[in-house]
């Protein structure tokens, strides 16, 4: 059965094999680890595992395994796998268990594993045990199939079925790009091992077709092309998943805005990447409702994963567009609570089509608001020359001096909205776990991401996000030239910042939850250069040479006023309004 | 709605509760923290905080609560929540969330958290909204409620809902000693307080009645009397379960043998205490069928928790006895195959009724088995005296040298295996995560026991299992006498020990995988004390003063050969055989 998973695998091309220790696995690590296509990682915290296998999947797209052993071990991938679900990361979770009749006896890491990630999986399956094993315990056999050609029959419904729930679940893994979980019972001996595998060879396919559904386009561009508001938003997309010709059509009509999220990796000047600029003041104004409707658009276009500003899910949830049609082959949220029509299409296939029956419509749409973005940027350069060193002035010096051509990941959730604030370079991608929007496995996924990786990455993270994962830097996969920036605003800055958490007596303890370690030690600890800047000139001149080459990986500590962050990120917002 | 859970949980005595940071919780973190009533605890890490709070509630039996915000949150508490199914310890897992309308639309923090840890919780519900904060969002309310008498109509039957639910809730987690989730959704704004709740009161019983299920036992006592062979075999018990005078009594039955774990906190000089220093030697022996008919028995006794012991679990399924009664109120295992009764009557007054009518009965059934043991008793000390220093001659040194009257944490698993060898002070009172035997959460479920606790608290802890739960440390709850005493033999020691773990090509990565971490690091970062001891004479010299007053908590780091300890180990085996 563990070869007949690990045969599988190969066809289907997935290399990247994340295993966590144990024994009752050994079928499964011994199967992977001595055949030198897997390029196999040892990861001994299970919830490190499965973030370090999405970051390997978010970047490969030849998807992961992941391979534990029974018990609880599995349940501590879960908060991976939900990442992996709603990120639409293909994954392959394979844990080892018991034979059936030994769950609920009192046997040791014993669980019910069947089913335990049900509600985020796209598929689940238990394979049979093969007969030859489960016959160790020979008082489970029926007597009939105690002959040579009962086994022989027996085993051979055993294979067939176990063939196509492992097909079945690589083909959903991949057609679906979602997690999956094969659940593989095995009896002991586990470490007996066979010199070639019993012959046989897989069946295929092994790639899956994803099939465009191809639509009638005109009507569309007719009410396209009829509108003077239409409003384009962009969620988190791979960097390069549309080309930068469809984009500049977009950008250069005038009835047209798109606003786009740091973790869109789209980039254009006529664009507008920092949203909640925008969205802000008009929050504030006396004239919201006013200027809501002149931003509330006729038309809204979406396409990408998640949206991390609120402000904008709030404004047009209240708003809302006459339609709203999403792009995406797999799925479409009725975020705004007026979903029209879903586009089961790859973005860039349908804007190939669809923008060549488009054409510029006069309006004032476009200028109006880029004006409007003229006057914040002035703005925020203004607030910035004024304000103390803290979160929102630190966040702008890193920006500023962030490499180009560099892998970006950012935590959740103060970090990656900070960074909406700020233009980064056009050639960083950027990427952040806003599946779950999580804190627990940034460093995890960012290391993995980083493995493989032709560039070098950054991870910017918080000091929460950071003491969450340390274990994410307990493994021997770290790149030297991989670097993390912690905003240590010594808590959960977020807390301080969203509306209507006031200094309650406890806020401290259990909101904020202040910290006062020393990172220092992390990082001798995991074998990481440590540097700590606590003021402006400190940071800007550690930034100098931080990303520079070095024998080992980096930290950088900025180290923010706790209590001042939240009055500077609001007053910004006042001040720009 | 929060107010609600708030209260119930203080009509049912329940003061301890496990906060971890959040947003959507904060109706619920607010009642909890303002009423002081409640002893909160604020923990980051949600996996760390479900085994602080199975630490916290395996000592009070009061329970604990424990308290997240919405999203990923929840899944993190999974292995925490399966180690107190599986131990029997009641734990109120209570999930803030959204609105069930803002499930799967592309909202942050948000996954379908609704039945997530079905698979080892007791009981789950998914409480209701008030109508006041349902209908903030007024196009969800039918026409028909929005008459003032509709959504008072509407609110009495949510209230009665949730408080059902509740009810129920709380009385399966004491009834059934196990975890239980609720579920509760919140609209925004979340920070709003009122002074004082809207008035009720809760409606009880608030303490559930465990009856015992009187059987008539004189025939199972005839049976018993007429026996020369019986065994008790116990696993995990808390301390003091069983009166001593009812142990006597079997102790001094010479047809009587009592096997008992570390973790069955019993003693007797006639009892046996090191299972596996009495299997190992029949399994290697020429004599091996005939040294197990011997030791067989014909009435096979058991009563507490999960059994370490894999040879006895291995004999026993082999050599089964004709009658196996298990005895404990919830649940009986079929451990050996052979299961003939369960009596659903505490273990204690089992005996109490059925040890009168029971009678010594002539055997050399005991004398037998004492001769082997004070013969490998004997060898034990021969053994100590030749071998170098090792893990095996560490534990010893430690057990030697552990005080009186203090709690111990075992962590999984060559930890408390290698504790089965050696006689604790029956006034130690010993723990083991022994319901699913992970090693995630043994330093967090240690932290949280010690805090409540009238004595100090050490932990034995192996590397990997000490820096897998680091984060367990990450909290302001350490008391300056909690001890931690690491086993550092580099590595996954137990997959040495394993029978069939051979030194493969890629065994050192993927199966014991290796570490050379300082540990002084983290004892740095979580502000512990730290010593080494690298040979027998530091380690003596340390342990002197180890578990003195100190300022600090205090670690104590054990090095030992990492290739040389199993060879010791399997050797002793040998040695005694």
């Amino acid at each position: 059965m563990a070869q007949t998973v690990v045969l599988y695998c190969k066809a289907w091309g997935i290399r990247n094999i994340v295993i966590s220790p144990g024994s009752r696995n050994a079928p499964l690590t011994i199967g992977f680890t001595e055949d030198p296509f897997f390029k196999c990682f040892s990861i001994v915290d299970e919830r490190s595992a499965a973030f370090f296998a999405m970051g390997l999947s978010q970047q490969s797209k030849e998807g992961a395994v992941l391979v534990c052993t029974s018990g609880s071990a599995l349940l501590n991938y879960y908060p991976g796998v939900a990442e992996a679900f709603y990120s639409d990361i293909p994954m392959v979770v394979i844990s080892a268990d018991r034979p059936g009749y030994k769950i609920d006896i009192g046997d040791g890491q014993t669980i019910r594993q069947p089913k335990v990630l049900e509600s985020h999986v796209n598929y689940s399956a238990v394979l049979k045990q093969d007969v030859a094993h489960a016959t160790t315990t020979i008082e489970k056999l029926q007597p009939s199939m105690i002959t040579g050609a009962g086994i022989k029959r027996q085993q051979e419904g055993i294979q067939r079925y176990n063939e196509e729930c492992i097909q079945e679940a690589l083909r959903i893994a991949f057609n679906e790009q979602a997690p999956v979980h094969l659940n593989c019972p095995f009896e002991e001996p586990l470490y007996q091992t066979q010199a070639s595998p019993d012959v046989w060879e897989p069946s295929g396919p092994f790639s899956v077709y994803r099939p465009q559904v191809p639509e009638e386009l005109q009507a569309y561009a007719d009410q396209w092309n009829s509108s003077a508001k239409k409003m384009v938003l962009v969620g988190s997309l791979s960097a390069g998943a549309v080309s930068q010709l469809l984009l500049d059509k977009l950008a250069e009509d005038p009835s047209v805005i798109v606003l786009t999220e740091t973790t869109s990796n789209l980039s254009h000047p006529n664009f507008f990447p920092s949203i909640d600029s925008i969205v802000a003041p008009i929050e504030k104004s006396e004239r919201k409702d006013e200027l809501f409707r002149q931003l509330q658009p006729d038309i809204l276009l979406t396409f990408g994963g998640m949206i991390v500003s609120k402000k904008i899910k709030a404004f047009l949830r209240e708003y809302r567009p006459q339609h709203h049609w999403h792009l995406d082959q797999k799925k479409a949220y009725d975020t705004f609570f007026c979903l029209e029509h879903h586009f089961k299409q790859d973005p860039a296939d349908f804007l190939r089509s669809f923008l060549p029956k488009t054409k510029k419509t006069e309006s004032g749409y476009q200028p109006y608001w880029a004006a409007v973005k003229r006057r914040y940027e002035e703005k925020r350069q203004d607030y910035l020359s004024q304000i103390p060193f803290s979160d929102f002035k630190a966040f702008h010096s890193v920006v500023r001096n962030i490499p180009t051509n560099i892998s970006l990941q950012l935590a959740n959730s103060s970090t990656v909205r900070y960074s909406q604030l700020f233009d980064l370079p056009p050639s960083v991608r950027v990427y952040c776990n806003r599946g779950t929007s999580g804190i627990e496995g940034s460093t995890s996924t960012a290391v993995g991401a980083a493995f493989n990786a032709d560039t070098p990455t950054v991870l910017i993270t918080g000091d929460l996000s950071f003491l969450y994962d340390t274990n994410g830097l307990w493994n021997n996969y770290l790149r030297s030239d991989f670097r993390i920036i912690v905003m240590n605003n010594g808590g959960g800055g977020i807390f301080r910042i969203l509306p209507g958490a006031e200094e309650t007596r406890n806020f401290k303890t259990y909101f904020e939850t202040t910290q006062e370690l020393n990172l220092e030690h992390s990082c001798e600890m995991y074998g990481l250069q440590h540097d700590r800047a606590t003021n402006e000139s400190e940071l800007d001149s550690l930034l100098q040479d931080f990303f520079t080459i070095s024998e080992k990986p980096r930290l950088l500590e900025i180290c923010t006023p706790r209590t001042l962050n939240n009055k500077i990120l609001l007053a910004y917002f006042d001040f720009i309004s």
